[in-house]
């Protein structure tokens, strides 16, 4: 049996977010974005009082398919289909609690190996039927439904059977794992014989090694262990062309890299399979400490600064003003964050005389590896924090969101429930630019909330670092004004955003994908030439426009 | 003005190798392959004796291209088109002395600018011609030929006026850089300000940014710099779709990558104009030791155990026992490497009684960054080593090592004068397999020496380390037979060691490109349906196979 979140919402069913023992929540959301947190909010929507939209798959394809994977395999039940109509973007959350399912596919097919696959591709090929591949579904990028005007029969392709760790090579340090691997399932397995992958994007709990790979993921911890793209050795694709194999090695310089060719590919070259990937030994010890910084300008150096030094955290963190009042705001009284981090508070208070509090920044910096490591690179970032005027507040709030970290993106659902949009954007630039990104990106949402006449609030952190630069990831919400329809209100505000990144010579996406969201971007991203390339690429290997059409190139 | 290299052979004009001072070298030669050393070797050969094809360039062509770059920059002479005509691989060379030109270029053009670039192309592409990109010329993969028989005009364009640093953005750690810059002169200028790239493959004085790009390549200090797939991150191209743009980012998920494509595309794709590239300040310490091991095997357990461990060292480096006595044998008297191997060859007999000094290996280590970064390494290495039998004879050698480590390839002209035949062929493999690898490809060298009936030698060491694996660089001689055709013979070993690579697991090539050398065992590296994607891009983007056609593909 392949689990899967909630049909209306992120996670688990029957686990959602809470704010009755975050008692600074309320107040907080109250007095930033006028939205009242009290009262029941939206009921669980009723699945039954839905219509959907009939399977129309054709009986030869279904019968071919069959033939493939066998009967119990092949699902035209109505709520599986909706499951896999769309990822869990704030558009497909608004949509599917209205009942606005898209295109839904007409049959979801479960394949238990690489031949099945092959045959479900051959299949679907055959029938001019679209074909998009289903990891955890926690795409928040539009990567996962097909055109609404599909007029051929879509299939759903959930890799979720094909989840085992296949093989560990302890010398190379490599593990060979089926793509439909969820993450907690995958490391738990690897976990058992002493490793660990080390990518753990937020969606983790729900998100598949497949996924990751077709989307180039990002994890919280890539400042130690690389992105999903540097963690990637080898992979095998089903694709029109037949299986692509790449070969299981360190490097080559073999042409242009058909495994970087596959990362990102978002299903338009075909179904990733497996994947040999790095994996470390667990570390000896782990630890992330918490800062203060004067204000994001200073945070920002400070990581400059780390990035450029012998240190090697695993994790450089560091929120704006607004994000670190939030983080207050939704801190648990019982979790004792609170009083750990109002500690801080008065010791900043005390430290810094005549700062402006309301600037302070929270960062967290993650430290994983052998006991001298950890011990130096502690040092190292301690004198570092400090010469940028930070100091650090101890261990207990890292650990706290060490805990909790895979929990975030419920609080979208919750608010949602009561009326307001909560959504993210994020963007990678170089080192120089990230003040200016930070900034302009923040105005244009601002002006955006000023348009839609609401009272927005948007948020940032740097989530990762490299020698050039890093990601910053932004968090914005506000109350529906009920004047116009909420997508196209969405809209502005995302559109504005990610207009911002791309005209401060950041990116679309530094971790989410383009998929369908981000495809009017992505010229714009990629240069006109260097989309024409892309386009080259994709429409050569499928003429037909059978894998996830649309997805990318829009 | 742009400077090449000798159009006969590598390297400068009155540079070669010398054996006079090096009283080892000439027994170890004789008693391995059969060489006598003492003798003239060829002379020089006369360029004038030698009767080159008469460019073909049609009139309007020409005209177009002296419009696009100025009369001065479009160049017919006989002796500029032979130097563009091949790189400098073992078939060039063997060719060139035979006055073999092959299908010279029929002008050779020097664009100033990227617009000039974009108007070459152009008129290439109006005229059906064949466009050759050309850096510093020592490519040794056969990748900067025109077929036989192109029966098109072709062009060489050759990128050496566009060679300058244009931007160093010292936040950022990156510079922008022209494609045409020689390794030598764009460290000198990045010198100048304090930074180094950190890209020094072997071909380092006659290579250029924008051949390294095309060909996917490696330096001796990867290990801390990086490939160059990792030092690159925007690129310019200038293709028949239009001037391909990449954003200057850290990392990003925007679908399959357009900087990863350029990456290793060998001219396919078009000419790449310009790169921004990661750069380091100059290092605080910098230092080589070298160390020796009992054998091989232990030799690469080490390297493994170091790439696992938090050392971090810039160069690992470990020869085979042939390669340990080759490097014996080529030391010279007066500079006291000899003296320093022979002392450290008494200390190893002294502290392994018993033990094969026949299997000794040689190893260089380096150590790169601040002195508390070296100083630490150098203790976990040595720790390391001495765990495998292995212990260190100082920095003396590797000072030496790092003095001499451009002048390798002038050996291969010295002996092939003398009638011998060597060339290199390197791969990468898993840690798991390295050993497999290494005894499969001598065994099938010495088979292929047996079979063509000749004394033959083969070498290797272990040349960079990654998290799963490393890079094996081997290195072969032998005396011609004189029963066949030199090339047909040489042919007979080198595919024997590139097929060994191949059924071993290994890749065609880690850091030397696929070219037309080895595009044989392309498919067979990246999966039929693998070559097939790849043949769709690269097809795709130039359907009338005007750039550099049959290079990677065959």
């Amino acid at each position: 049996m392949v689990e899967h979140m909630k049909w209306w919402g992120w996670g688990q069913e029957g686990v959602s977010f809470h704010h009755e023992d975050k008692p600074g929540l309320a107040p907080f959301v109250l007095e930033r974005v006028d939205l009242d947190l009290h009262g029941p909010g939206a009921p669980v929507p009723d699945f039954a009082k839905f219509s959907v939209p009939p399977s129309q798959a054709p009986g030869p394809l279904r019968e071919a398919l069959v033939a493939a994977v066998g009967a119990g395999h092949v699902v035209d039940d109505d709520l599986d289909r909706v499951v896999h109509a769309y990822g869990k973007s704030l558009r497909d959350l608004v949509r599917i609690r209205r009942g606005d399912f898209g295109r839904v596919p007409d049959l979801v097919v479960y394949p238990g190996t690489e031949q099945e696959v092959e045959a479900v591709l051959r299949a679907a090929l055959d029938a001019d039927a679209v074909v998009i591949p289903f990891g955890g579904g926690s795409n928040i990028s539009g990567s996962l439904e097909a055109p609404r005007a599909e007029t051929r029969p879509v299939l759903s392709v959930d890799m979720g059977r094909m989840n085992a760790l296949l093989e560990v090579d302890e010398t190379s340090q490599v593990a060979r794992i089926q793509a439909g691997a969820l993450g907690p399932h995958l490391e738990a397995q690897l976990n058992g014989r002493g490793w660990t992958l080390g990518h753990f994007p937020d969606s983790f709990k729900h998100s598949t090694l497949g996924g990751w790979i077709a989307t180039r993921s990002s994890g919280m911890q890539s400042d130690r262990f690389g992105d999903i793209a540097d963690i990637t050795r080898a992979v095998r694709v089903v694709t029109p062309k037949g299986v692509v194999a790449t070969r299981n090695v360190p490097s080559q310089s073999t042409g242009p890299s058909v495994r970087e060719m596959v990362l990102g590919s978002e299903g338009r070259l075909g179904i990733i399979t497996e994947a040999t990937v790095q994996v470390h030994r667990i570390a000896e010890e782990r630890v992330i400490l918490a800062y203060f910084f004067p204000d994001y300008g200073s945070g920002l150096r400070a990581m400059h600064d780390i990035a450029a030094s012998d240190a090697s955290p695993s994790i450089t963190r560091v929120s704006d003003a607004n994000e670190t009042a939030f983080t207050f705001a939704t801190s648990k009284k019982s979790s004792g964050l609170s009083a750990m981090l109002s500690r801080g508070v008065k010791l900043y208070a005390q430290k810094r005389k005549g700062m402006d509090l309301s600037q302070m920044c929270l960062s967290f910096i993650g430290f994983e590896g052998s006991a001298a490591h950890v011990k130096r690179s502690r040092t190292l970032v301690g004198e570092i924090v400090a010469k940028h005027g930070g100091f650090c507040v101890g261990a207990g709030p890292g650990k706290l969101y060490d805990q909790k970290k895979f929990d975030t993106p419920y609080i979208r659902d919750f608010i949602l429930d009561r009326g307001a949009i909560g959504d993210v954007s994020e963007t990678s630039s170089t080192w120089a630019t990230l003040e200016t990104v930070h900034d302009n990106v923040v105005a244009a949402a601002n002006r955006a909330f000023d348009q839609i006449g609401v009272k927005g609030f948007i948020f940032c952190h740097l989530s990762h670092s490299y020698h050039m630069g890093a990601c910053q990831y932004f968090t914005f919400a506000y109350v529906a004004s009920g004047r116009r329809d909420e997508l196209e209100e969405y809209d502005i505000v995302k559109g504005a955003i990610q207009q911002a990144f791309i005209d401060n010579g950041a990116t679309l996406s530094h971790h989410h994908a383009v998929g369908r969201e981000h495809s009017r971007w992505w010229e714009q991203d990629v240069s006109p030439a260097g989309a024409a390339i892309v386009r080259t690429l994709l429409d050569g290997v499928d003429p037909g426009r059978n894998l996830n059409p649309g997805s990318i190139t829009g």
